[in-house]
Protein backbone atom coordinates (compact mmCIF):
# COMPACT_ATOMS: atom_id res chain seq x y z
CA UNK A 1 0.00 0.00 0.00
CA UNK A 2 1.11 3.58 -1.03
CA UNK A 3 0.10 6.02 1.67
CA UNK A 4 -0.16 8.92 -1.14
CA UNK A 5 -0.22 11.73 1.61
CA UNK A 6 -2.98 15.22 1.67
CA UNK A 7 -0.14 17.05 0.18
CA UNK A 8 -0.98 15.47 -3.09
CA UNK A 9 -3.50 16.44 -5.78
CA UNK A 10 -7.23 15.19 -5.39
CA UNK A 11 -7.91 13.47 -8.66
CA UNK A 12 -11.32 14.23 -10.60
CA UNK A 13 -12.56 10.86 -9.54
CA UNK A 14 -12.18 11.47 -5.91
CA UNK A 15 -13.21 15.32 -5.71
CA UNK A 16 -17.01 13.62 -7.25
CA UNK A 17 -17.07 11.04 -4.82
CA UNK A 18 -16.76 13.36 -2.41
CA UNK A 19 -19.63 15.67 -3.85
CA UNK A 20 -21.98 12.78 -4.09
CA UNK A 21 -21.04 11.35 -0.67
CA UNK A 22 -21.67 15.43 0.81
CA UNK A 23 -25.00 14.73 -1.16
CA UNK A 24 -25.98 11.43 0.70
CA UNK A 25 -25.70 13.01 3.73
CA UNK A 26 -27.92 15.68 2.96
CA UNK A 27 -30.41 12.05 1.93
CA UNK A 28 -29.95 10.94 5.72
CA UNK A 29 -27.31 8.32 4.81
CA UNK A 30 -23.93 7.60 5.54
CA UNK A 31 -21.99 10.60 3.46
CA UNK A 32 -19.44 7.83 1.69
CA UNK A 33 -19.49 7.32 -2.19
CA UNK A 34 -17.58 5.53 -4.85
CA UNK A 35 -16.32 6.28 -8.30
CA UNK A 36 -15.56 3.35 -10.77
CA UNK A 37 -13.10 4.78 -13.58
CA UNK A 38 -11.95 3.10 -17.51
CA UNK A 39 -9.59 4.62 -19.48
CA UNK A 40 -9.98 8.05 -17.84
CA UNK A 41 -13.81 8.09 -17.32
CA UNK A 42 -16.19 7.87 -14.76
CA UNK A 43 -18.39 4.93 -15.72
CA UNK A 44 -20.29 4.89 -12.43
CA UNK A 45 -20.48 7.62 -9.30
CA UNK A 46 -22.36 5.79 -6.39
CA UNK A 47 -23.00 7.07 -2.41
CA UNK A 48 -24.04 4.81 0.05
CA UNK A 49 -27.83 3.89 0.07
CA UNK A 50 -28.72 1.42 2.92
CA UNK A 51 -32.00 2.69 3.88
CA UNK A 52 -34.74 3.61 0.86
CA UNK A 53 -35.36 0.49 -0.15
CA UNK A 54 -33.44 -0.83 2.73
CA UNK A 55 -30.52 -2.90 1.49
CA UNK A 56 -27.80 -3.64 3.60
CA UNK A 57 -25.64 -4.25 0.54
CA UNK A 58 -26.00 -0.79 -0.47
CA UNK A 59 -22.54 0.50 0.40
CA UNK A 60 -20.59 3.13 -2.34
CA UNK A 61 -18.71 -0.03 -3.67
CA UNK A 62 -21.03 -2.35 -3.93
CA UNK A 63 -23.85 -0.19 -5.92
CA UNK A 64 -20.90 1.50 -8.02
CA UNK A 65 -19.32 -2.19 -9.20
CA UNK A 66 -22.69 -3.16 -10.07
CA UNK A 67 -23.60 -0.11 -12.30
CA UNK A 68 -20.39 -0.28 -13.66
CA UNK A 69 -20.17 -4.08 -14.36
CA UNK A 70 -23.81 -3.43 -16.32
CA UNK A 71 -21.79 -1.09 -18.44
CA UNK A 72 -18.92 -2.85 -19.17
CA UNK A 73 -21.08 -6.01 -19.62
CA UNK A 74 -18.75 -8.12 -17.71
CA UNK A 75 -18.27 -9.09 -14.10
CA UNK A 76 -14.67 -8.72 -14.68
CA UNK A 77 -13.97 -5.11 -14.79
CA UNK A 78 -10.46 -5.51 -15.68
CA UNK A 79 -8.35 -1.96 -15.80
CA UNK A 80 -11.24 -0.72 -13.73
CA UNK A 81 -10.09 1.59 -11.05
CA UNK A 82 -12.46 2.20 -7.68
CA UNK A 83 -11.87 5.84 -5.98
CA UNK A 84 -13.90 5.82 -2.36
CA UNK A 85 -14.16 8.03 0.14
CA UNK A 86 -13.62 5.75 3.07
CA UNK A 87 -11.38 2.65 3.86
CA UNK A 88 -13.52 -0.79 2.61
CA UNK A 89 -15.27 -2.45 4.85
CA UNK A 90 -14.67 -6.37 3.78
CA UNK A 91 -17.60 -6.65 2.26
CA UNK A 92 -16.98 -4.11 -0.02
CA UNK A 93 -12.74 -5.48 0.27
CA UNK A 94 -14.20 -9.03 -1.29
CA UNK A 95 -16.42 -7.26 -4.05
CA UNK A 96 -13.64 -5.33 -5.23
CA UNK A 97 -11.76 -8.71 -5.38
CA UNK A 98 -14.16 -10.34 -6.95
CA UNK A 99 -14.64 -7.34 -10.00
CA UNK A 100 -10.42 -7.42 -10.83
CA UNK A 101 -10.43 -3.44 -9.44
CA UNK A 102 -6.82 -2.71 -10.84
CA UNK A 103 -6.12 -0.19 -8.36
CA UNK A 104 -7.84 1.00 -5.36
CA UNK A 105 -7.64 4.70 -4.28
CA UNK A 106 -9.36 5.41 -0.85
CA UNK A 107 -9.41 8.87 0.72
CA UNK A 108 -10.03 8.20 5.07
CA UNK A 109 -8.73 5.14 7.04
CA UNK A 110 -11.11 3.61 8.80
CA UNK A 111 -9.99 1.66 12.41
CA UNK A 112 -13.60 0.62 13.17
CA UNK A 113 -14.62 -0.76 10.27
CA UNK A 114 -12.25 -0.92 7.35
CA UNK A 115 -10.86 -4.48 6.11
CA UNK A 116 -7.94 -3.06 3.88
CA UNK A 117 -5.37 -2.16 6.67
CA UNK A 118 -7.67 -3.44 9.59
CA UNK A 119 -9.26 -6.24 11.22
CA UNK A 120 -9.82 -8.51 8.17
CA UNK A 121 -7.08 -7.49 6.04
CA UNK A 122 -9.14 -9.07 3.11
CA UNK A 123 -6.81 -8.41 0.23
CA UNK A 124 -3.75 -10.21 2.41
CA UNK A 125 -5.09 -13.69 2.29
CA UNK A 126 -3.98 -16.71 -0.22
CA UNK A 127 -7.52 -16.65 0.01
CA UNK A 128 -8.21 -13.03 -2.10
CA UNK A 129 -7.78 -13.98 -5.54
CA UNK A 130 -7.09 -10.97 -6.97
CA UNK A 131 -5.69 -7.78 -4.86
CA UNK A 132 -5.76 -4.02 -6.43
CA UNK A 133 -3.16 -1.52 -6.03
CA UNK A 134 -3.85 0.49 -2.45
CA UNK A 135 -3.38 3.81 -2.40
CA UNK A 136 -4.68 5.50 0.56
CA UNK A 137 -5.17 8.88 1.66
CA UNK A 138 -6.40 10.84 -1.43
CA UNK A 139 -9.23 13.61 0.33
CA UNK A 140 -8.50 12.28 3.50
CA UNK A 141 -9.25 15.23 5.23
CA UNK A 142 -12.59 16.42 3.85
CA UNK A 143 -13.62 12.09 3.91
CA UNK A 144 -12.91 12.03 7.57
CA UNK A 145 -14.27 15.97 8.59
CA UNK A 146 -17.81 14.57 6.66
CA UNK A 147 -18.59 11.63 8.37
CA UNK A 148 -17.61 13.32 11.87
CA UNK A 149 -19.91 15.87 10.70
CA UNK A 150 -22.84 13.43 10.02
CA UNK A 151 -22.52 11.15 12.99
CA UNK A 152 -22.27 14.43 15.15
CA UNK A 153 -25.23 15.50 14.14
CA UNK A 154 -26.76 12.40 14.53
CA UNK A 155 -26.02 12.01 18.50
CA UNK B 1 -18.48 -22.32 15.40
CA UNK B 2 -20.52 -25.79 15.79
CA UNK B 3 -19.90 -28.80 13.67
CA UNK B 4 -23.50 -29.70 12.81
CA UNK B 5 -21.80 -32.77 10.58
CA UNK B 6 -23.14 -35.07 7.91
CA UNK B 7 -25.08 -37.26 10.57
CA UNK B 8 -27.26 -34.55 11.59
CA UNK B 9 -31.03 -34.31 9.44
CA UNK B 10 -30.46 -31.29 7.05
CA UNK B 11 -33.29 -28.88 7.52
CA UNK B 12 -36.17 -27.77 5.25
CA UNK B 13 -34.28 -24.36 4.13
CA UNK B 14 -30.67 -26.31 3.21
CA UNK B 15 -32.64 -28.78 1.10
CA UNK B 16 -34.35 -25.83 -0.84
CA UNK B 17 -30.93 -23.82 -1.18
CA UNK B 18 -29.31 -27.42 -1.98
CA UNK B 19 -32.06 -27.87 -4.81
CA UNK B 20 -31.37 -23.68 -5.99
CA UNK B 21 -28.15 -24.61 -6.18
CA UNK B 22 -28.65 -27.36 -8.68
CA UNK B 23 -31.09 -25.60 -11.02
CA UNK B 24 -28.38 -21.98 -10.97
CA UNK B 25 -25.53 -25.15 -12.58
CA UNK B 26 -28.17 -26.19 -14.96
CA UNK B 27 -28.03 -22.34 -16.28
CA UNK B 28 -24.33 -22.18 -15.97
CA UNK B 29 -24.02 -20.59 -12.64
CA UNK B 30 -21.69 -22.00 -9.95
CA UNK B 31 -24.04 -24.18 -8.10
CA UNK B 32 -24.38 -22.12 -4.39
CA UNK B 33 -27.58 -21.06 -3.29
CA UNK B 34 -28.60 -19.28 0.02
CA UNK B 35 -31.85 -19.11 2.05
CA UNK B 36 -33.09 -17.15 4.72
CA UNK B 37 -35.83 -17.60 7.39
CA UNK B 38 -37.55 -15.99 9.82
CA UNK B 39 -39.88 -17.08 12.13
CA UNK B 40 -39.74 -20.73 10.11
CA UNK B 41 -40.70 -19.42 6.97
CA UNK B 42 -38.07 -19.33 4.34
CA UNK B 43 -38.37 -15.63 2.95
CA UNK B 44 -35.92 -15.40 0.20
CA UNK B 45 -34.55 -18.04 -1.55
CA UNK B 46 -31.45 -17.42 -4.49
CA UNK B 47 -28.51 -18.93 -6.01
CA UNK B 48 -25.83 -17.44 -7.54
CA UNK B 49 -26.15 -15.02 -10.31
CA UNK B 50 -23.13 -13.51 -11.28
CA UNK B 51 -23.43 -13.71 -15.12
CA UNK B 52 -26.43 -12.54 -17.09
CA UNK B 53 -26.48 -9.60 -16.01
CA UNK B 54 -23.11 -9.32 -15.05
CA UNK B 55 -22.51 -9.17 -11.33
CA UNK B 56 -19.71 -9.74 -9.75
CA UNK B 57 -21.50 -9.27 -6.03
CA UNK B 58 -24.32 -11.75 -7.34
CA UNK B 59 -23.53 -14.34 -4.80
CA UNK B 60 -26.59 -16.20 -3.53
CA UNK B 61 -25.86 -14.87 -0.01
CA UNK B 62 -25.97 -11.11 -0.91
CA UNK B 63 -29.12 -11.89 -3.02
CA UNK B 64 -31.10 -13.07 -0.39
CA UNK B 65 -30.10 -10.46 1.79
CA UNK B 66 -30.71 -8.30 -0.48
CA UNK B 67 -34.62 -9.63 -1.00
CA UNK B 68 -35.04 -10.75 2.41
CA UNK B 69 -34.47 -6.60 3.09
CA UNK B 70 -37.21 -5.42 0.96
CA UNK B 71 -39.61 -8.15 2.45
CA UNK B 72 -38.95 -7.26 6.02
CA UNK B 73 -38.81 -3.85 5.05
CA UNK B 74 -35.31 -3.19 7.04
CA UNK B 75 -31.92 -3.15 6.25
CA UNK B 76 -31.30 -5.48 9.44
CA UNK B 77 -32.97 -8.76 9.26
CA UNK B 78 -32.67 -8.99 12.87
CA UNK B 79 -33.67 -13.14 14.22
CA UNK B 80 -33.72 -13.60 11.18
CA UNK B 81 -31.35 -16.88 9.84
CA UNK B 82 -28.77 -17.61 6.82
CA UNK B 83 -28.70 -21.12 5.18
CA UNK B 84 -26.20 -21.21 2.52
CA UNK B 85 -24.93 -24.37 1.23
CA UNK B 86 -20.77 -23.10 0.87
CA UNK B 87 -18.70 -21.41 3.61
CA UNK B 88 -19.07 -17.68 2.78
CA UNK B 89 -16.54 -15.55 0.89
CA UNK B 90 -15.23 -12.25 2.86
CA UNK B 91 -17.93 -10.17 0.70
CA UNK B 92 -20.83 -12.22 1.48
CA UNK B 93 -19.69 -12.75 5.54
CA UNK B 94 -19.30 -8.67 5.82
CA UNK B 95 -22.86 -8.89 4.32
CA UNK B 96 -24.07 -10.86 6.62
CA UNK B 97 -22.76 -9.06 9.62
CA UNK B 98 -24.38 -5.63 8.15
CA UNK B 99 -27.67 -7.41 7.66
CA UNK B 100 -27.28 -8.44 11.39
CA UNK B 101 -28.14 -12.39 10.77
CA UNK B 102 -28.78 -14.41 13.90
CA UNK B 103 -27.78 -17.95 12.92
CA UNK B 104 -25.63 -18.95 9.91
CA UNK B 105 -25.76 -22.48 8.24
CA UNK B 106 -23.65 -23.84 5.46
CA UNK B 107 -22.75 -26.77 3.95
CA UNK B 108 -19.36 -27.20 2.67
CA UNK B 109 -16.34 -25.62 4.04
CA UNK B 110 -14.27 -23.84 1.50
CA UNK B 111 -10.54 -23.58 2.00
CA UNK B 112 -9.65 -21.98 -1.63
CA UNK B 113 -12.26 -19.11 -0.87
CA UNK B 114 -13.97 -19.22 2.30
CA UNK B 115 -13.91 -16.17 4.89
CA UNK B 116 -15.19 -17.56 8.09
CA UNK B 117 -12.93 -20.27 8.87
CA UNK B 118 -10.69 -19.33 6.87
CA UNK B 119 -8.51 -17.07 5.34
CA UNK B 120 -10.01 -13.32 6.28
CA UNK B 121 -11.97 -14.66 9.05
CA UNK B 122 -14.24 -11.91 9.22
CA UNK B 123 -16.35 -12.39 11.83
CA UNK B 124 -13.12 -12.86 14.42
CA UNK B 125 -11.80 -9.02 14.15
CA UNK B 126 -13.04 -6.47 16.54
CA UNK B 127 -14.12 -4.47 13.19
CA UNK B 128 -17.10 -6.82 12.88
CA UNK B 129 -20.10 -5.03 14.90
CA UNK B 130 -21.97 -8.29 14.76
CA UNK B 131 -21.29 -12.10 14.25
CA UNK B 132 -23.59 -14.39 14.01
CA UNK B 133 -24.06 -17.50 15.64
CA UNK B 134 -22.28 -20.26 12.93
CA UNK B 135 -23.09 -23.91 12.19
CA UNK B 136 -21.24 -25.93 9.68
CA UNK B 137 -21.44 -28.97 8.14
CA UNK B 138 -25.32 -29.30 7.27
CA UNK B 139 -25.93 -31.03 3.50
CA UNK B 140 -21.89 -30.63 3.39
CA UNK B 141 -21.28 -33.95 1.60
CA UNK B 142 -24.22 -32.83 -1.58
CA UNK B 143 -22.91 -29.48 -1.66
CA UNK B 144 -18.91 -30.11 -2.28
CA UNK B 145 -19.95 -33.44 -4.63
CA UNK B 146 -22.10 -30.24 -6.53
CA UNK B 147 -19.45 -28.26 -7.04
CA UNK B 148 -16.50 -30.44 -7.64
CA UNK B 149 -18.96 -32.06 -10.45
CA UNK B 150 -19.78 -28.37 -11.84
CA UNK B 151 -16.10 -27.32 -12.03
CA UNK B 152 -14.70 -30.88 -13.66
CA UNK B 153 -17.35 -30.37 -16.59
CA UNK B 154 -16.15 -27.01 -17.19
CA UNK B 155 -12.43 -28.15 -17.30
Amino acid sequence: MSGAGASWPVPLAMKRALEAARSAAAMGEVPIAAAIVREGEIIALEANATRSPPDPTGHAEIRAIRAAAAIVGSERLVGCDLYVTLEPCAMCAGAISHARIARLYYGASDPKGGAVEHGARVFEHDQCLHAPEIYAGLGEAEAADMLRAFFKDRR
